[in-house]
């Protein structure tokens, strides 16, 4: 903190109450750091504003003050982009909760920062909608910090990331000022479209208190299959008939290259495949169409003729929720990653087209580097997200950076991304330079400059220093 | 133009060729206007750069110079945006043209700012796909423009606006910098996501030069109804209804007051309604939907059900091409406006359950203003979006900004848009405070001179002064 700090918490307390406004062992264990595990760190404070206008105040006083200010959501980020410095003042939204207003006209939800996910979810399905976001950390993790940091999830090929969800958004700027759009309109051309500045930019740009996201119908009918493919380029045509037939109905494309299959069907009770022979490639594919009345005929006739024609190589299609979990739990082996291996995670992504030949260059590398390492590939390739994940244990002594380094030498010339959905924070800060052009990061300074020429909000955060 | 003009356009003409700087006669009657047929200005100079690196290298000149530079796509604008000052150099982007590149597995078309809407819809149906984007001025129009307004258009209900369809983009900016963002990723958290900033910026932040837009897969299945309805009620709960089962492959939902309704049916061939009553509302509906053996009987029995549970009082489905034309004669007659009256065209969006109180009010508000006026009500509600015309003939001496001024102080409660999908130009720039507050002004005003501070980006528009 700055010098005057007693002076700035005195300010903070009298305008928004001592109870507020949290120091020392009054400030939970939350507040200190996120999902990455990174090492706790205590902030001078946490505050914890109520209303808007409470967020303005305290956010006046900080900039007064030249005090740095770090948003807190849910505190379940990938990238360590809400946890404080032990100087810093960390602002939580959980005080600021609750759905506002449910418009079944517009079919739009007015929800305020720091509501749960799955109270937000809860509250759409009661008013007969469904709210497309969806994430794991849905019971934890809160709307503000979604779509601060743009929140990507398990149905992001159906109906796009928080980004896509959002038609409304209420933001406090650095110095206070409430920038208020809760737009509730598909059209409105009236200069530039703000909130699309601050979605995505992880609290470096103002802090997120309000929010108008879209509902969408409920989507009652479920359909799911296990198809295994000739390889790479099949898995992206088998994807395109889906599309072309099912359009946004198509609810999960999730492939999983051998060596992940292998570890999953191992995790699951028998361990048994459900096909006879190994493969080269494997996808779960769900079709979630809005008819209640679809049994599955289309879906089963669409891959039956893939089938025939020679497209895939085979096909489970469940027939029960049972065999629909089933199914599901190798996929959602990933949740072992933690306590069976020492995963090093990358979240990357790539033009679809190209998320093969980087899978098999990637892991040519890797054994060129460290000859019998551990990789596993699988990915979400209609949303061309690829996820790779190296046991740490099958390269010893190895330092993660270096790894890092690696991996993004060969995503640099496929123009890919570094981050398909977890963010920047200060994990892959100094990495953004592989995905963003010297011209793209002043750009972004320039935009900071202007809306936080003191640069508190989150500093440190996303941009490179 | 400045004084040092002359050395201005030498230095033009030697980074682009003598041929690509015109002056005076040589400036083509298409750069002196739009779409408003607002009086015809000749610019100082048209440049017609071939290249991303040329408009660098032009703007970089311009810059240097303090020249402002106004970016003129097709023309087709309805809000004066591209309109130059005598004192402007004019940048028409039509010798950038093309379609660059369609990727098949990433469904994306890369092309450039100049190529016509047209050429661009049929690059990607002959490559299987089809570009969502679609307005009646696609023979004119250019992507590049589509894209600095956010154009709408015919199918924003089912694929959102230009914006929606926009995955990358390349700028230059006011100084010449290239900011190239060709991204292909459906998901890329890699900081702030400047492409939404260009977008709807009306030429006024950047000069938009390439882009890559999402392709989807063709819709071959068209149904078409018109319907009969109780009032604006009965209508939001039809489309409801139409949504829950259909999702977005509801393709249109156009609604009709009986005025307009009755305008329309006047100029068909027979002049008779479809129908044996006047009924309080109208919906011209399309299912439009990726199954080409679909033939309309989940279409027909969502109606039917609608019509026995008393949700509509009557309905004509189209039974072929020719009744389909019928049916969308009478909407169509919006292209009559012109040369049957004085049309004062109001394109307004608000919350979608207020459309119908708004335009009650407003009907009674001019009634009272200007007894006897005429004025037609009708829009596309599943985008929030309706339009108002008045007929001048009916206001004889009323000026068009005391009508503007009437209609959005009814809008301003609502929280209303005064542009849904034309923009803001200089015709509604002075209008820009019914729907944007200070704060937001502000905000806008200080992105403006972060990007481009000595103001020669498209001066005078889109910002009131």
């Amino acid at each position: 903190m700055t010098p005057d700090s007693a002076a700035v918490l005195a300010a903070l307390r009298a305008a928004l109450g001592d109870d507020a406004v949290r120091t020392g062992d009054a400030i939970g264990a939350r507040a200190l750091t996120d999902w990455t595990r990174m090492t706790p760190t205590r902030p001078a404070a946490v505050l914890m504003p109520a209303t808007t206008e409470q967020v303005a105040r305290a956010l006046a006083i900080c900039h007064d003050a030249h005090q740095p200010v770090v948003p807190q959501g849910g505190m379940t980020g990938l990238a360590g982009g809400a946890i404080a410095r032990a100087s810093d003042i960390a602002m939580s939204l959980e005080r600021l909760a609750g759905v506002e207003e449910i418009d079944t006209a517009s079919a739009t939800m007015t929800v305020r920062a720091g509501t749960l996910l799955e109270t937000a979810q809860q509250a759409a399905s009661e008013a007969g909608f469904e709210l497309a976001l969806d994430l794991g950390a849905r019971g934890s993790c809160q709307i503000g910090g979604n779509l601060a940091t743009n929140a990507g999830g398990n149905r992001v090929i159906q109906s796009g990331t928080a980004r896509d969800q959002t038609l409304g958004l209420e933001v406090v700027l650095a110095d206070g000022t409430v920038l208020s759009s809760l737009n509730k309109m598909v059209k409105n051309n009236t200069g530039y479209d703000l909130k699309h500045l601050f979605i995505g930019s992880e609290g470096t740009l103002g802090v997120i208190t309000r929010a108008v996201l879209k509902l969408a119908p409920p989507r009652r009918a479920r359909h799911t299959a296990l198809v295994a493919l000739d390889g790479y380029e099949a898995a992206v045509a088998l994807l395109n008939t889906m599309r072309a037939r099912f359009g946004n109905d198509v609810g999960a494309f999730e492939i999983m290259w051998p060596d992940f299959f292998d570890f999953g069907v191992s995790l699951t009770p028998g361990a048994r495949s459900p096909f006879d022979a190994r493969h080269p490639m494997y996808a779960l594919i769900e079709h979630a169409g809005l008819d209640p009345e679809d049994r599955g005929v289309a879906f089963s006739d669409v891959l039956m003729q893939a089938l025939e024609a020679g497209a895939l190589r085979d096909a489970v299609i469940a027939q029960s929720l049972a065999e629909t979990r089933a199914l599901w739990a190798i996929r959602e082996a990933t949740a072992e990653f933690p306590s069976r291996l020492e995963p090093v995670n990358f979240d990357v992504s790539l033009p679809i087209g190209a998320i093969g030949r980087f899978a098999d260059a990637c892991r040519a590398r890797f054994e060129q580097c460290w000859p019998g390492q551990v990789s596993y590939y699988f990915g979400h390739i209609g949303d061309s997200n690829l996820h790779v994940t190296v046991d740490g244990r099958s390269v010893p002594g190895v330092p993660h950076d270096v790894i890092d380094r690696e991996l993004y030498a060969l995503l640099a010339p496929y123009a890919g991304s570094i981050s398909a959905e977890h963010g920047i924070g200060v994990l892959k800060r100094d990495f953004l330079p592989v995905s963003r052009s010297a011209a793209e990061l002043a750009t972004m300074r320039a935009i900071k400059q202007a809306l936080d020429p003191r640069g508190i909000l989150n500093p440190g955060k996303l941009l490179p220093v």
